[in-house]
């Protein structure tokens, strides 16, 4: 039996190992509902060229797997709706009388939400905006950490760990680039299962400290001269005192989407960049760089059974609240106040205009500047997001 | 109890995830045996350098942490002993009365061996010369396939399954570059994954088969034409019809190791030259590369349950076999006449003359040149080797 409500759930912005998550806690509760459960095809994209499906059939078994499937499951966008955007939507909406709009994404996302949002409450249709996180920057305002962090943590922790032995094998100076526009964290997990002193990660750098290359070679100079190796995780979004990105002096075409974002990702040149000043400039020997690219977003197998838990549990406690409240918002995990064991999430709900476009950054007691590494702080805050089903290891040497 | 027999380990050339495999299984082995077991630091070099540590001692439960760990947990060496080298190592070990070498490597470290071994015969001193196959390349003779490359085929695989989503959400052209100098092994490994015919990898570019730049775009066009998408694995090691390297073309330093190769990884130079054709003569939306990296041999979390299976036992069958037999070898997994239903590994001994120095390439029946991609028989071969412990996916696009 299928009620006269009709919703509708889309995807937005880069997707995550999680993302899929969110979208069946979201159809698994709204069934419960009896709702008319639509999705619609890559994103608001998907609503102005009137691609929606229906997503009430889809059985257990599957919503099952779905969940478990990286990528965004009814696809996504990089379209940032306008004004005239905006009304083509709400005509679209109203037509199908859709009452819940369900948009699942970053600040991008959440941004369109809110301008969609806003423009239905001018011609009072009454429509809920329900804005449900995800990220894998964890750069959303009022939230203590996003869905889909932790995952894209996790890879970042394993890969690096991995790098770990490897280069203490064949040891050289290797660099990891890492994703992160403007927040370091995901860069800054790259030492979550560093366990000795002279383990790499040695030295990290985000975008919310100035990048300077003569600082920058000196630190790796003086790890290489202690350990005979350097291992460092770098941002693919450090910038220069004058906040210009590294990236952007280097690369000669660059390449923007809707937002106004320059590609970062899907090219090795700030990677190669930085290992040929090393190379030239401190002649040290096996320098190596990767750009770790979209795997970050996407691997499958290195999913955190916390954040899965979470982008479930997320989405089924923003269906539940906005059945009870009749109002527009963004679904959050509250801020911890401490990070005390045992780990405990609280869902809440945030005004869209509080989360919408605004960008959350590292706090500065999570690194310290002099040393280029993370704070304790830090890995308290951050090692329960990315699980406990992770190996021990161990070298000899 | 300790018996009077010394045994030496040594790890070289390129770590794996499951390298520490063999070497755990060869100390649980000869503990049996009673054997005074020494390790040497990094390889040979650990040898020429007197750096050996005692293997004895550590306790069961760090063994099996050990075992778990990537890269080589005695140090690895990209040296290649010349006929001054291998004397003094002779002199060592004679000095040191060790009676058993293993030497877990692949191609060079094997050919390492054969030199050691035959100047061990010249001298008449009475050394058992082992080696244990290590690889994630998949390049060593008279073997159906080689530890390592299962736990890596592993990786690539999950990665591309992920990209494979990713891409779907947010369409465009995606490129991995993979690990393999000469065979292309890994690079297939990308496909193992695939379900449907519009998944990616789409196109997949071996070393074995000549690059042609044309060919490559039509093929890139046709596919994106066609699913709006396009996912593509290329070999770091294609080359074109006159068996020169893409990469050597396109890169102004180049870096060789001891052993005369040309540093392929640890840059993004190639993707970012393809990517840079794609963009230029196809001028196709979100062209997108990485270059897959050293995280291919090391990623912690993404071990095969046989290959790791296989590493294990094939030290302890070269352990016992050396007991029986007292000779030199290589010990091998014995290929496969058909590749079916149930998977079993049988071991081999191969003399060293046969495997070592010398490289196996991906047969033609693995690989259909016209489509650019791999065969059923490839997938028949490979996929028992990345084991069962994999997700199941699904999308709803």
């Amino acid at each position: 039996m299928v009620s006269n409500k009709n919703i509708l759930i889309a995807q937005g912005g880069g997707p995550t190992n999680v993302i899929n998550q969110s979208l069946v806690g979201i159809i698994r509760q709204e069934k419960k509902y009896k709702s008319k459960i639509l999705g619609s095809i890559n994103g608001v994209n998907g609503i102005i060229n009137n691609r929606f499906i229906s997503l009430n059939k889809i059985s257990e078994n599957d919503l099952k797997t779905i969940a478990n499937t990286p990528g965004a499951a009814l696809g996504s966008t990089r379209d940032k709706p306008d004004k005239k955007y905006c009304k083509e939507i709400l005509k679209i909406l109203e037509n199908k009388q859709i009452s819940k709009f369900y948009y699942i994404g970053g600040n991008d996302s959440s941004d369109s939400l809110r301008i969609i949002s806003e423009y239905a409450k001018d011609t009072k249709y009454k429509l809920q905006c329900i804005h449900i996180p995800k990220t894998i920057d964890n750069d959303l305002v009022c939230n203590d950490h996003t869905p889909g962090f932790g995952s894209a943590a996790k890879y970042v922790a394993q890969l690096f760990s991995g790098i770990n032995y490897d280069v203490k094998s064949l040891p050289g100076v290797y660099l990891g680039i890492v994703m992160g526009r403007h927040a370091g964290f995901l860069t800054a997990a790259s030492s979550l299962l560093k366990k000795e002193n002279d383990d790499g990660p040695n030295l990290i750098y985000i975008p919310e400290s100035p990048f300077e290359m003569n600082t920058f070679l000196n630190q790796v100079k003086s790890i290489f001269n202690k350990y005979g190796r350097c291992v460092i995780a770098i941002s693919e979004g450090i910038q220069d005192k004058n906040k210009k990105l590294i990236s952007q002096k280097i690369i000669k075409k660059t390449e923007y989407d809707a937002h106004g974002n320059i590609q970062l990702s899907g090219t090795g040149s700030l990677g190669d960049y930085l290992s040929g000043e090393i190379k030239k400039k401190l002649k040290l020997p096996r320098v190596r760089a990767d750009t770790l690219g979209y795997p970050q977003r996407c691997f499958l197998g290195s999913i955190s059974e916390i954040d899965k838990k979470e982008a479930l549990q997320i989405a089924i406690f923003a269906s539940k609240y906005s059945n009870k409240h009749n109002s527009s918002f963004s679904a959050g995990i509250l801020e911890r106040k401490k990070f005390t064991v045992p780990y405990r999430t609280t869902f809440t709900a945030n005004s869209l205009e509080m989360v919408a476009g605004k960008t959350k950054i590292m706090p500065q007691s999570f690194y310290n500047i002099k040393k280029s590494f993370v704070t304790n702080s830090f890995l308290n805050y951050a090692l329960p997001l990315i699980g406990k089903k992770i190996s021990k290891t161990k070298s000899i040497i």
